[in-house]
């Protein structure tokens, strides 16, 4: 860490900040510059205590950090990208992921139908809420274990593999036996216990990126998964809260650039929540390939007018084949191989 | 609702509009203007479905909600502002109340000599992460249930109420058996299962806004608890995120009185986390009780530069003690009570 | 118009509402939902006086627009795309255009070295600023005069057409003698005055998008050079200021597809200020291509290292011809032309 | 300036680094941590060449400024406060100043009822606008040199000192001319020839923070007037942009604490605009006289359902005459003098 002490401080309170230093353990390492003193602390910032706190002296001006605080999803650690291997699809690497479905699991005949459509178009994932978080506690909450039962059945009947939300750190095992990859939405993305509970039942997560999440701040939550021992998550961008009101969200397709630099995790984008506009969403899956994520999640559904949540971003059964067909060329220009 | 149809759409469009709204239990009511059509749909909202999915029609150019979403919370259903009874400490009416202590609970002197300052002072509730919510794995996650016992043995000895944070569904009735408020972080905002669960304790709860939630779903958040059958709950303003980088939040002093005047419930303001910065917390602090906040809760420790967490942003208790005198005119001229 | 009015609120003062909606020229058409009232203002929007100063009357809950405020520049008004002829080299349309060249022009050498390098690489259009923009009063602000002299000289070296900023309405005269196109930067994007001046000159415009300037607001702005009388205009997205900081701004690049939904002008993106990197830059621009850009404007300096303004975010010649050659094939998949 | 190598990095590549800062005229200081290396330069960073070109090696991770920007405006080139002296009308230090008046000069009947009753309730400048930057060009722009003359008649009948905005370079002389105060409005806060022009003038200036100007870029626009020779500069805080849509912008308080930290220079809070609301005026206005605020600027209008822009944040005379009324007794707290 760097501390920069303020100009014109006099000897003794420059001491004061090194015996500080020192005292959690740092060397520390003193630089008189034009104006002002800077005192570098040596030693690994990871596992020494911060030295954020020194700002609290009054002569001190701005502590900077210097090592990056994530270790287990960097690329330092692991120059390989991670290939996530659910239940045999794989995700990451060369393989391209296109997970498709609802929003929510609303009913037999809406999964069903959804799956093999989505299926038939070349998703190899099926997506679909049974436990919705919603704004409002009086909007749809999801059929909870009804709708995981027509996911298991949905599996069965098409053998696409089932991405679902989970929303309670006391759900954690019932979702875990229905569910291939478990979901983290955005809103619980530093909901650290339930990151926790996720990584412990073994499936691969799934890890939405929260709403004014700053990207370290994305791969250190992510670091929580991995630290509590399963390496298998796949980073998810989903937009950013931003002031534009026109889209619903940002879609920051910037990060994934970063992302995928910055660590060996796999990277997917949300185009359906990332804009929140049907009519957007197949540019955005052009961009996102062309920039070099590693799969894709969209919200289909039958008749999206009547959806019980967010038909304004989901697109139907023909927009869906149509879309996959125009993802091909950049799929091949990419390298990328996966969709059917 | 009202439902903004395209300019030149055909009548056969139209009308396919107006069957899905009424399709949806609502009275569909056509209006002609001058370039556009615009289709009322008379219903209350909260109870039926939003009809904001019918943006997935092509014909469909905006759907706009006309009531608000929340019932419980609102001014127009509880005239009168909700006092809350904490253990005896009343929050919100004419009384003003000051929540202070650490950040983290460190250690039985910390906490002890800290809450024995802070009620000289005139604090009232004192608070202390057991459980702290940390952005990386790396760092202090709190002193778990010994934080707790601390905590007890401080009530015991100064007679303080307890405000602390609960993380974990899992832990709520073992938090619950300590505080007398249950905080849920920021982070937790949009948890509602760990909102539900809090509520259940039955325990009043303080709520801090979400880094990102807009006010009227950080009112909608309160929502779930009051629906959950608990009508306790505090309000915190404690900084939202935005470009700013002096300050480590932006401390949103018009949603406090935003929140007053749309709900009856009593907003706290948290200067600590607002602006990360000890220096600006008594400015800050003047500001909110100007504002017309119905309390504060301030970060206090004996030695910042040297806590565990977030050591900028904490008060010492000299002063802290400046700063509870320096509020005194101030909530002398909004006729406020309760501070000692 | 849609005037939302307060729950409960006695007919007289509806009455008021409807009064003043009739007196600034609009048909009041009254609907009285389940819960609350709402007033439709009949009347073309963009000729009448705005109604959301009757948000000032107590009783008005809300005053929602229902048209777009945008005329000119919207698709509905010009449904083919508008292609610009920039002294014979066409931009928009089918056609896609690069401009590269220097954040600024430094020197003789410099310049023509980048001029020619761009060239060979594959651009048709030379940017570099005489006039810079910059945050402090001590940095390096441009070489003006001599800056235009050697831009005027670079074009005819190379044949490349000029793409150069206008900071100054004095200046309006001045740049456009050397520009073929004027570019507006960030910062001046409500500078409607500016605007006006630079319209007035008759030159292609290239208008960034404000910081913090919703897509609305930037169309606006359009539309302001546009009835001003220059049809001419070329928007470019070029990041927007968001609470990320690993990026120096956040590309927003679903707003490409939104402003070529909205509007027949051609749309460039800037991935340079975009993301504040040199090594996201690639990435980006094949993103930009996958999207639906009309063209790209990259910074490009013979040594970013020693660059006096923005070093960080300008590639080298080399990446730049790498760069070119990688987005070859994207631009094939898009049926786009205009690269030699 | 520090500049961070990459972990790893070979000896002959943190040579190249140490090259060129020293090439840059800095004094390079090299010092080798647990993990990676940092070259602290040493030098004067606000007269040498800036070292963040250096970002564009591949070695360097990142580069942290030290030093402060500005010079003229800091705290620590001018300890005491700078009262600036508007024709005989203190704004600074002690006195706290209340400048009132309409959004817009729309008639004589207008201004002049209103100047008449701003200074009965105790306002000692008028503001007003005759030229006016608005989003559309179909909106009303002022009335020009007949709004000038109408202000100057205003001054003439009631003393009032006059502020009213500069929108033009080409307008300098003219607008200063009428205006004891010339106004920079928010969306020309980095229109940096405007600022000089403005500058030349001799007039002091309110210098308004840009939608989403970080406080040092805020203080920097101030450093380009001081920089030009003129001291009188009062920053204005007017809100910035950010997510939340219940305000037309944040009102971000702490700034105004943090301004007057950094800075010498007096602050003026503009509380209509920082919410777009007038029913949250008035405790906005409380909020920034606790909060340390040296001026407040506050629209008024004789009917603010009419105003020909922005009715909904204007306040009426009777609103006025009370919100006066009941900042004396915080005012008295704060100790600050110049209300009648």
């Amino acid at each position: 860490m760097i501390v920069v002490i303020k100009p014109h401080t006099p000897p003794d309170l420059i001491a004061e900040v090194i015996a500080e230093v020192e005292k959690l353990g740092y060397t520390a390492h003193t630089i008189s510059g034009a104006l002002q003193t800077v005192v570098a602390a040596i030693g690994d910032e990871t596992t020494h205590t911060t030295l954020e706190s020194l700002n609290a002296l009054p002569q001190v001006e701005r502590v900077m950090p210097v090592q990056k605080r994530y270790k287990l999803v960097s690329r330092e650690s692991h120059p390989e990208p991670t290939v996530i291997d659910v239940d045999g699809v794989p995700v990451g690497g060369s393989a391209f992921a296109v997970i498709a479905g609802p929003c929510s699991v609303e009913s037999e005949e809406q999964l069903l139908t959804t799956a093999h459509a989505v299926k038939a178009a070349g998703a190899t994932l099926l997506r679909g809420g049974a436990y919705k978080p919603r704004t409002s506690p009086y909007e749809f909450q999801g059929l909870g274990q009804e709708g995981l039962r027509l996911l298991r059945l949905a599996r069965q009947e098409t053998g696409l593999k089932i991405v679902t939300e989970l929303l309670s750190e006391y759900d954690a095992d019932l979702v875990a036996g229905t569910a291939d990859v478990l979901q983290i939405g955005a809103r619980n993305s530093q909901n650290f216990r339930l990151l926790i509970a996720a990584a412990k039942t073994g499936k691969p997560i799934l890890l939405k990126r929260g709403l004014s999440q700053r990207i370290e701040e994305w791969l250190l939550s992510a670091e929580y998964i991995l630290s509590a021992g399963n390496p298998n998550v796949m980073l998810c961008e989903r937009g950013i809260r931003t002031f534009e009101t026109y889209t619903r969200n940002t879609l920051d397709l910037a990060a994934v650039a970063v992302a995928k630099r910055e660590s060996h995790l796999p990277v997917i984008v949300d185009p359906s929540q990332g804009c929140g506009r049907a009519d957007l969403v197949p540019s955005l899956c052009a961009g996102a390939v062309a920039l070099g994520a590693d799969g894709l999640i969209i919200e289909v559904h039958p008749n999206p007018a009547e959806a019980l949540s967010d038909g304004q971003q989901q697109v139907d059964f023909k927009s869906f084949g149509r879309l996959m067909d125009s993802l091909n060329p950049f799929l091949k220009v990419m390298g990328r191989t996966g969709k059917a």
